[in-house]
């Protein structure tokens, strides 16, 4: 591992900002580590974890002598974010993200910017149950995917600042993926946005329901719905964001969701067996596709503690 | 452990009956175990794994002499084991099942019943993500809920044969409730059956998209959608039947389901942010009411392998 930048400074630090503050420093791979947040609890938390050599209310000031700016603010936030820095950002710095949305994030962040930084999108898929800075990993990265969308082509330099990004995320651990940002927001609003809203829609339902009681809901919540609770437990201002940030990729596939889900009602509705058993053989070659590529074990044990109908 | 059954016959024996006969056998609760299932292919791995005293094609012939038999097929194969062994089920005889469903099955149970003959339908909440008797664990019920909803209220002998197979349970490790067979459909339609309808939804909904490969959903799955992949590779059989057999309460839940979901995305279109930021943090309140009630481990670690947005 060798050191790829002299001073990262990093805008948000929760989950994800403090656990890419957990790796860099673990791997060498950047110098000095400067911290900012908008919230000053956060910064307490950074300090008394002793996670940043420099830890400023300021984004301004902590940018100062950068060569790689990290936003990992909740995406509706990084445009405001980057206005109050953009301008003390140096020419020659790489300037990211790691939110879920890279069409209005990219842009966002490519209409502040000064001449002569390199914006380059990034959005590492790895997550976990619980948000802020105490719950970041060193090892989050490890193994997962980060997808980067780089804006600009046929610019040597830019494409030489990607390579670098793209080898700081290899020594974090991570697979990077380029992709069209445009493309990306759309698979993710499959892959993750979609079920995040599913999830919080079911929670939300099921809570509001007059003939079956919260308590009962979380007492026999092992049939499948607790998978349900442990996605719609996310943190709300980063979702809240998420959904307003990429509301046409989303709506266009809820859309696509609602009309099969209809279907599937009128099949149960009308006692169409077939119809189900043919959908329901179908989704298994999914999860053993998933399997197959290593994205989970398949041990039988795994799927212990999932419960059933 | 005692011995509180002389000889169990169970029909059907996938997961859940070659579960119940590991459990059963290893607390010692029955004495003679008698296995029968409508595939030769099943009842060929049952004797390979040794696992009943008596194995055989014929569910008259299963029954005969048993005190204690255990319908655990799919739901809507329940009525014909029934007619195919009810004359041969004896007098004093305690009939239970397994499935996820009560009403429909109950009903077909105590139609084919003979005089003298306790019909008391059962429900292991407990699973895992496998099928087929090689699927089975002696250690699936434990700490599980048992739903058991007796029909007849009044009768002493009919109390007691409750009280016996509430306490065969107990042995198996499960913490059994009583409860009304319409308002267990109804629990069971929101904890478990809407989610696994949507799990399957989801999924062929990603699988049907033209401009996202299934590739795509499977490699950046770990965003939310792996985990919906897993509980749609539950048993096509199985579930088909849970859909057809609980269709009133399942519909009922999913038009509620709906109808929030169409008020979330009409939020998500006009940009309320305010409303999405409400639902996601009640939701959460369930999640830590699941974890209270010790229903899931709260370990940051758990949720590791989540992944997110």
């Amino acid at each position: 591992m060798s050191q790829l930048y002299k001073r990262m400074a990093v805008i948000g630090c929760g989950l994800i900002g403090s656990s890419v503050v957990r790796a860099a420093r673990e791997k060498g791979c950047v110098g000095e580590i400067v911290v900012t947040d908008a919230s000053e609890a956060v910064l307490e938390r950074v300090r008394a974890l002793g996670l940043a050599d420099v830890v400023t209310t300021s984004p301004a000031e902590a940018v100062k002598g950068a060569d790689l700016v990290v936003f990992a603010t909740p995406v509706m936030a990084v445009a405001g974010a980057m206005k109050a820095c953009a301008r003390a950002i140096e020419p020659g710095a790489t300037v990211t993200d790691v939110g879920s949305v890279k069409g209005a994030v990219a842009e966002a962040l490519t209409a502040a910017a000064p001449d002569g930084v390199f914006v380059i999108p990034g959005h590492p898929i790895a997550g976990a149950e619980h948000s802020g800075p105490d719950a970041g990993l060193a090892e989050l990265f490890e193994g997962r995917w980060v997808i980067l969308t780089p804006r600009e082509a046929g610019d040597p330099a830019y494409a030489a600042a990607t390579e670098k990004l793209t080898s700081f995320w290899q020594q974090l651990g991570a697979q990077v993926e380029i992709m069209d940002e445009k493309h990306h927001d759309l698979v993710l609003a499959v892959t993750s946005h979609l079920p995040h809203l599913i999830a919080y829609n079911i929670v939300g339902t099921a809570a509001d329901l007059e003939q079956v009681t919260e308590a009962e809901v979380m007492k026999y919540s092992a049939g499948g719905f607790r998978d349900f609770t442990r996605i719609a437990a996310s943190d709300p201002t980063m979702w809240r964001d998420i959904f307003l940030a990429n509301k046409d990729a989303v709506l266009e596939i809820l859309g696509r969701f609602t009309e099969d889900l209809q279907a599937l009602s009128r099949a149960i509705r009308w006692g169409e067996g077939d119809k189900l058993h043919e959908l329901f053989t179908r989704t298994r070659e999914i999860r053993r596709g998933i399997i197959a590529l290593g994205q989970e074990s398949a041990e039988p044990n795994f799927g212990r503690d999932r419960g059933k109908h």
